[in-house]
């Protein structure tokens, strides 16, 4: 019997698309070859980038003037990348410090140019979202992270401002409807909603580039990979032929805007068990409170190895917290199935009356 | 029926290895769950890290004073990363041109500092390795392609010097016996000997790291990598799993002394069928032939529609030659059995045969 999948990434994937993925392993295409050893520059694989590209395009309603790419390297490259691509010389750039992984990115910045932290929730272990976050100044960019899958916040909205916007999708990238056109780049890994790890999706508003006065390596330019349509170098096959599978799973399912309703839906009765269940609480700020990550804790930690134990046995996997936080995390990504949500809930019922006896 | 698969990468892989990958897809280490939606630190994945590395290290008999790593980025990041973390500020690099890839990797170089083309056989169309090479001076490090996939050309020995020799081995590591200790750093993208597109091995004697006097990024910095095991950040976990597979593979079959036999057999007999058949002729000098890839050319071009329809309709798959040289070219990795060979030279005998009627 599959278990029910909580991991916060690599995570769960639809099992349509696993089906699909494990055929195209030993023959992919009816071509009585595998995926992975055909060239990345035969039709059939040209035909998968494409129409990944497309169905991004789609699924999101990027307009015209961005470019879609398939990189390597995750979100940890990109956080070198974008300073690289976007921070001019004599220019700054502005960060919001909202987890780990915003930190990470303020390092890299910080090692190329001028990089202010405008705002910072690590006073509460990044429990919240800064509030009214004023942008004052005129920076080259301003960077976030929409949602923070170790601490479980996230942005429901983004700060207005002049200056082009960069955002870190990784952890919540078609979970629900974004404006794309608000942003000048947003990056994402793909081992969330997107695919499995290996490949990372950049989309980016091609008139920012090419204004920093920098000499950028080739393999850090984004201008190389859009001249190149993601083919400068060979291609991560698999994870970009996995991706694809995972948004056309989404765009028959009925696109973002339905599982936006899902994913709201999914979140909600989690959070409701969470607040009303005596023995567990919530770590994050009610109104931050992401519909990916669910991050939760018991009361008297005593209990904890009695309910991972009743976890294991039931088929539970990945609902520890992150090792700087604690406690569970639960994620909802949109393979998630609504059910294994509601077996959580009644496990959790369950510990609940057997521990109040 | 399985073609025969002479894709010059991502090629062929063995059918066992596309067999466990297509199962691991479905159901991993019997857990119920997926290779590719579980969690890159659980114990299953990390396992498989610690066994790709293993095997690394026995089939190549690696030193301990050397660090084993998979990252992403193919050998295009190398050709940045191995001058950000081996060149001096004030120091020089030596590369030797052989072809497209040591001449991107010379490109890098170039933007970080002093980098000298030391040999180079552009003139003749890069269908030679230059000769005698001498390295007089004190490099940082000299840079060599040992098999240019491309051109068919293949280093049989290696240059003798002080300096600490770099070397792309992108397509003939695992092909044959290598001294690991003669070289600073060996990299290789995993595409045709060890494994699917998206993940990078790279080999690197500890003491060369951390003397460059330069801030290196933390993604582009080897010693990231190492600390962290090869998971600073996400790894690719399907490419890196597969390598493993394919590594095992290797093993099992009797090693790298094993196959470098069966390998100087199928290019034998290719290279003897070439030579004979009076239609066709090979492109790149006799004593650089590449036992992985093997170029050759119709001395009457007339007869190349002809031939391709023949190939075609006979599951021949990948023999066309890159478009910087046309032709023809039939890579034989590691995973080729030596009956597609047998196979191809039957076929180009028949077509003789025909053709001088």
């Amino acid at each position: 019997m599959k278990k029910h999948n909580f991991s916060a990434g690599p995570c769960i994937l639809p099992n349509e698309v696993l089906e699909e993925a494990s055929k195209a392993i030993i023959n992919f295409n009816n071509d009585n070859l595998s995926l992975i050893e055909i060239s990345h520059r035969s039709t059939p694989f040209v035909q998968v980038m494409h129409e990944a590209k497309q169905l991004v395009k789609e699924l999101l309603a990027v307009p015209d003037n961005y470019s879609i790419l398939f990189l390597q390297g995750g979100a940890s490259l990109e956080f070198l990348m974008v300073p690289y691509n976007l921070l001019s010389t004599d220019g700054k750039c502005a960060y919001i410090n909202t987890g780990t992984w915003s930190k990470k990115a303020i390092t890299e910045a910080k090692n190329l140019g001028e990089t202010k932290v405008i705002a910072d929730s690590s006073d509460k272990n990044y429990s919240y979202i800064p509030e009214n976050i004023a942008i004052t100044e005129d920076f080259d960019y301003v960077h976030l992270t929409s949602n923070n899958t170790i601490f479980g916040t996230q942005f429901k909205s983004f700060p207005e401002t002049d200056s082009t916007l960069v955002c870190d999708m990784s952890s919540d990238i078609f979970s629900r409807k974004i404006d794309v056109s608000k942003f000048g780049l947003i990056y994402a890994g793909a081992q969330k909603n997107m695919g499995p790890a290996g490949t990372t999706l950049v989309i980016v508003k091609n008139n920012i580039l090419g204004k920093t006065g920098r000499d950028i390596p080739s393999m850090l330019d984004y201008k190389t990979h859009i001249d190149k349509n993601s083919m400068f170098n060979t291609p991560p096959v698999f994870p970009i032929y996995v991706s694809m599978l995972t948004l056309r799973w989404l765009k028959d399912k009925g696109g973002v805007e339905y599982i936006e309703k899902i994913n709201e839906d999914k979140s909600k009765i989690l959070y409701e068990e969470i607040d009303r269940n005596t023995l567990f609480y919530g770590i994050v700020k009610k109104e931050n409170r992401s519909n990916m990550n669910v991050t939760f804790n018991l009361h008297d930690n005593n209990l904890s190895k009695e309910f991972d134990i009743l976890c294991n046995e039931n088929g539970i996997n990945g609902l520890k917290g992150h090792r700087s936080v604690g406690g569970y995390r639960a994620s909802l990504y949109n393979a998630l199935p609504i059910k294994s949500v509601e077996f959580l809930i009644e496990l959790m019922k369950k510990f609940e009356e057997k521990n109040n006896d």
